[in-house]
């Protein structure tokens, strides 16, 4: 069987062989004139400026984990994170490299060739990044365990992933809104020039934040998610099935999906004629169901039995519930966003109540659909004649977190591409490209949109399923068999495990509203002291705004970064292994709901602006804009900073947790034993 | 030791007494002028309409419940719990009927004595409310006890208690807010007219709100925690203890909090030349430490140990710390408030954003001190020196919040109070009375806010414990250990339960925001189709404005109503026992959370308004205040109706569960049977 497990690290080569055989291709585009080039290359330097300073950061936390986890836990252990910390920062590196030539070659391809030509061009770049994310994932994760066979080291690479993946997408987060919300209040409200006119001195850290935050920090974001829940279903695999079987499993269903993301990417194709958003749809749902019909006879081969199967179409349909459920929460098309644009008739606190409202709301059916959803995989996997065999019902619940994201390297694609040609619109329009090359590019942008919200779904059903298994996972490594929750203990942990989310996103939101009055501060500075540049006879200062920017990500991402490392360790110790269960069910519980709250809440608020603006109660200007804008800007740090970080922040806290749960069997709960 | 049980009816009806002596002082208070009688008729009509109607909505429910009960549970269990109901409906209607008097007779005092005279009436008024709450409470629990020594025969009574709460705070939250924000908006903003102006059509719905709401509406709400923190100590006290011994220190405790209370109204005097914010503060201190030192003496004597003593004391400093807190995140005094100000200077968006963010951040101190007042009440009155025993452990926690409560009496006074001399200040405005006369109740009013406080910390403190302490009880009634966060039917329960809190916040803040809205649209048109209203001319039509509240209230409250006992029903019979479980965990941890988190965003928006109003950042009128203004407008549902009601919410829902109990362990997990 050692030879099948081969499999999944050739697979992840092969994902590795084909973003390189696209990076060439995008490569070969030409870039455009010397201006595009220009302006390119100031993103280019401020993106990679960033993602230096900010794995200088990084590293330095990394590197005084890696000791701690080679004293406490092992060097094998301690490699392992190390290396999936560098596979992190490498999928972060790789995909930005990518998209920032991706974007000036997009707009280059628009005004040459048109819009098949620059979707071409676009979706390359988002593919580059989803091959990347898988391929480490697999290669990395597949290596590791055909050499050491042994969950305790996997863990660790899970450990890197989670660790780089919080801090990325944090001060991603924070310093794409820092520079949004500084580029539009001074830019375009006080001083009424357009989106990304190349006179407001925040717009190349505008850029910039695109890349860090929506493509690198999404990066992370998903090998994290994706190595999460291989890793999962590994060690529930270990000990559901002899042998390596569950393990094979897991990593075949890993493996086929590599192969079916390439097969989907290349349905994406510029026609003649044809409608992108077709095509974009047609690769999704193509990939899914290849992983379908391959799981299918993988469960009956592997594991001898169809329930595996099962559960993975299962957790594939909790996905795509949960999709279609967002969508009616946030989409224009709906009553809910109508809702919140007939309340901006009344202002901005009518507009914020209901939005809040909405978010709140739009929590009810995707916490049922995922109880059912835990149950069911649970059930149907662990299903025997004389009732369920609770481990391989959890292994279940894993692999339906496992089936979701099999086809990540597609459903990446999809998401950076939305970036890579909202980016291009930038470049077309700093450079001043005809009107008709930032026409194409929002087209390309917005069809992107609806696909990428399967992927939202998915990313929010895998995140909690895969959380649950690894605290699953979790008991067995302390050895504890009922964390039991009329146990105090367990209260007190579950109130502050589920306390965190909250104190989270204060922390974040904060930050950005921080980051953003200084990037206020800078722009209005620039323009007053430097008249010329308003007339374009002065180049505004760009560097200091992506100074700005840069300075107060890397130092706003620190303590919520530590926050999620130390707390766990904190009442581990104190309190003990049944108290830290708490502590992860509450932030499990809590985290999924302000998630989904959060980035419901702000998808909603953006798009009854832009329904506004698309002509009801009164369009752009009207009072009734004005009140659906300051719910846009609440919703920013909402949708794009605090909720998508909590996904990453409740797994890295049961990874912690699971990394340390020995050592936390052996001497925590010091607290207690002064008693 | 029955006759000693019979203290504790004997000191509710001695509390009972002392309401009616103090309900007869007002009464001999001038109402004054002619204008000031009408306008008071008004008030009290509109309160008492909205009553009537109330009770008659939520009449109903009570009646198939009660049928329900007698069926499912037995006829014992359903009288209790109609006689709970009527108790909380006699509080809520007496609390009203001396409120509605003491308003205008606070007006008069204030015009015509001074200062120290509105004091004496104004107080007066809350403290029938106060003695009422804890009278019907104490004599009601104490002779159920009595007569039946039946556990669940109590719980209906609490049963009783929080379904009726759940309403009145719920309906009345609705109609004050939407009285409140109308009058305000078309009122204040747009036509330019003074608070409490008589021109205003909503202006007597508005004072009718605040008598439903922050009356009758916190009347009912204090009830139902004063007997549910009760009932979870005599239902582990009974396991806890042989024979009577846990109960009566229970009720003991109790009976000493209502003397303690008495002896505390009679500090608050008007004296000439005495603070009267000392006068309240010192009568707050001087019966919490009655109760302290009478709990040493009875714990020592009672049950022959001082760890419950220990357990009360413990108790009381978490809520004292709690209220602390509070006053550090939400007073003007402190930065959190101030940066909230601050960031109003770049609109309504950063103040929308800040707030929210001080909000979640405070729920941090809370959510710890919370968890060691559990681990600490649990350890210190179950200590052996053979470890915890954890039924004494459970029953200390209950005590913990006993012990806050106990002084209810007292605390309900200084909360009424506040709302009394607020509407004595609408009357003064609407009968054009002297200006001093405003300024007299202004003050009485700020001077209660800050002893309220305590009251607050209180109330979140001791509605965690008591819902902690009743979900122990429930597991003892459906005769499970174990409540296992591994089995994904509890993580299931939990999920739901959680997300629970979300969807009750969403349906009531836009029920607010629905009511509102139907309420400025009234008010406009009366504007407009009456143009001899603004001249002084014509007389508004308040009653159509009253009316608009009352339906919409009534209307609004059924669904949250309903849904917090229709769920945790379903669940139990679906999911079985401990799915039920899970979900009472997951309310709990997501309510207290969402409680603390929208009380303490309203109250620092509020402050932070205030804050401005004092004359920084530009003052009244500037635009920092206009910011300011959103943020208040958004944190008014969050403070006065969603928040409060949460508190009850979480509760309900364990009672409802613990009643039922019984017959979820004989036919719950129906869906599980299937398989």
């Amino acid at each position: 069987m050692g030879g099948t497990l081969m499999i999944a690290p050739i697979a992840g080569v092969l994902a590795l062989l084909f973003a390189y055989y696209k990076a060439s291709s995008i490569n070969k585009v030409d870039p455009g004139t010397e201006r595009m080039k220009e302006i390119s290359s100031f993103i280019h330097e401020g993106a990679m400026a960033f993602l230096a300073r900010e794995y200088k950061s990084v590293g330095i936390f990394a590197i005084i984990l890696f000791v701690v986890l080679g004293f406490a836990i092992g060097w094998t252990t301690a490699l392992a994170y190390a290396i999936g910390s560098g596979f992190s920062v490498l999928a972060g590196y790789f995909g930005m490299t990518v998209a920032t030539k991706a974007n000036v070659r997009t707009a280059n391809a628009a005004k040459e060739f048109g819009m098949n030509k620059a979707l071409d061009v676009a979706f390359s770049g988002g593919s580059v990044m989803g091959m990347v994310v898988v391929g480490l994932g697999l290669s990395g994760l597949g290596a590791f365990w055909m050499i050491f066979k042994d969950a305790s080291v996997i863990t660790g690479f899970s450990l890197g992933a989670s660790s780089i993946a919080l801090f990325a997408r944090v001060g991603g987060g924070i310093y794409t809104k820092a520079a949004d919300v500084g580029a539009d209040l001074v830019g375009k409200v006080e001083s009424g020039i357009p989106e990304d006119d190349p006179r407001n001195p925040a717009v190349i850290a505008d850029n910039v934040g695109d890349n860090v935050g929506d493509v690198a920090g999404m990066g992370a974001d998903l090998f994290e998610s994706y190595v999460g829940a291989i890793v999962s279903a590994i060690t529930l695999g270990v000990i559901a099935f002899d042998g390596d079987k569950g393990v094979l499993f897991a990593l075949m269903v890993s493996a086929v999906g590599i192969l079916a993301s390439i097969i989907g990417t290349m349905f994406v194709k510029g026609k003649e004629g044809s409608n992108p958003q077709k095509a974009l749809n047609m690769g999704t749902y193509a990939s899914s169901a290849i992983v379908m019909v391959a799981s299918f006879f993988l469960s009956n081969s592997i594991l001898g039995s169809l329930l595996p199967f099962w559960a993975i179409v299962f957790g594939s349909a909790v996905g795509l519930i949960i999709a279609k459920i967002t969508e009616i929460y946030t989409s224009g098309d709906y009553k809910y966003v109508k809702e919140i644009a007939d309340q901006s008739e009344t202002g901005a606190a009518t507009t914020i109540i209901s939005g809040l409202s909405v978010g709140m709301r739009s929590t009810g059916y995707p916490m049922v659909v995922l109880a059912i959803g835990i149950i069911g995989a649970y059930m149907i996997a662990g299903y025997t004649p004389n009732g369920v065999d609770s481990i391989k019902g959890l292994y279940g619940i894993a692999l339906a977190a496992v089936g979701m994201l099999s086809t990540a390297g597609m459903t990446v694609a999809v998401d950076a591409y939305g970036p890579i040609s909202d980016n291009a619109g930038g470049i077309a329009e700093m450079c001043e490209l005809p009107h008709e090359v930032r026409e194409i590019t929002d087209k390309l942008d917005s069809v992107g949109n609806t696909t990428a919200a399967i992927g939202k779904g998915f990313a929010i059903g895998s995140a909690a399923l895969t959380a649950l298994a690894l605290f699953a996972s979790y008991t067995q490594s302390v050895g504890i068999t009922t964390i039991n929750l009329t146990d105090p203990m367990v209260i007190a942990g579950l109130f502050i495990g589920g306390m965190l989310p909250f104190l989270f996103s204060a922390i974040t939101m904060s930050a950005v509203g921080k980051a953003a009055f200084s990037m206020i501060e800078e722009v209005r500075r620039q323009f007053k002291e430097m008249p010329g540049i308003m007339e374009g006879k002065q180049k505004p200062d760009y560097r200091r705004c992506v100074d700005i920017s840069t300075a107060a990500a890397l130092r706003e991402m620190i303590v919520p970064g530590l926050l999620a490392v130390v707390v766990p360790l904190v009442v581990g110790f104190l309190l003990g292994a049944e108290a830290l269960g708490g502590l992860q069910a509450g932030a499990l519980v809590t985290g999924v709901l302000m998630a989904i709250f959060m980035s419901n809440a702000g998808g909603a608020w953006d798009n009854a602006k832009k329904y506004i603006e698309g002509g009801t109660h009164g369009g752009k200007g009207s009072d009734a804009h004005k009140a659906a804008v300051v719910g846009d800007t609440v919703g920013d740090p909402f949708k794009d900073t605090s909720g998508p970080s909590i996904n990453i922040l409740i797994k890295l806290m049961t990874v912690v947790s699971l990394v340390f749960g020995p050592m936390i069997a052996k001497f925590g709960g010091v607290l207690l034993s002064l008693f």
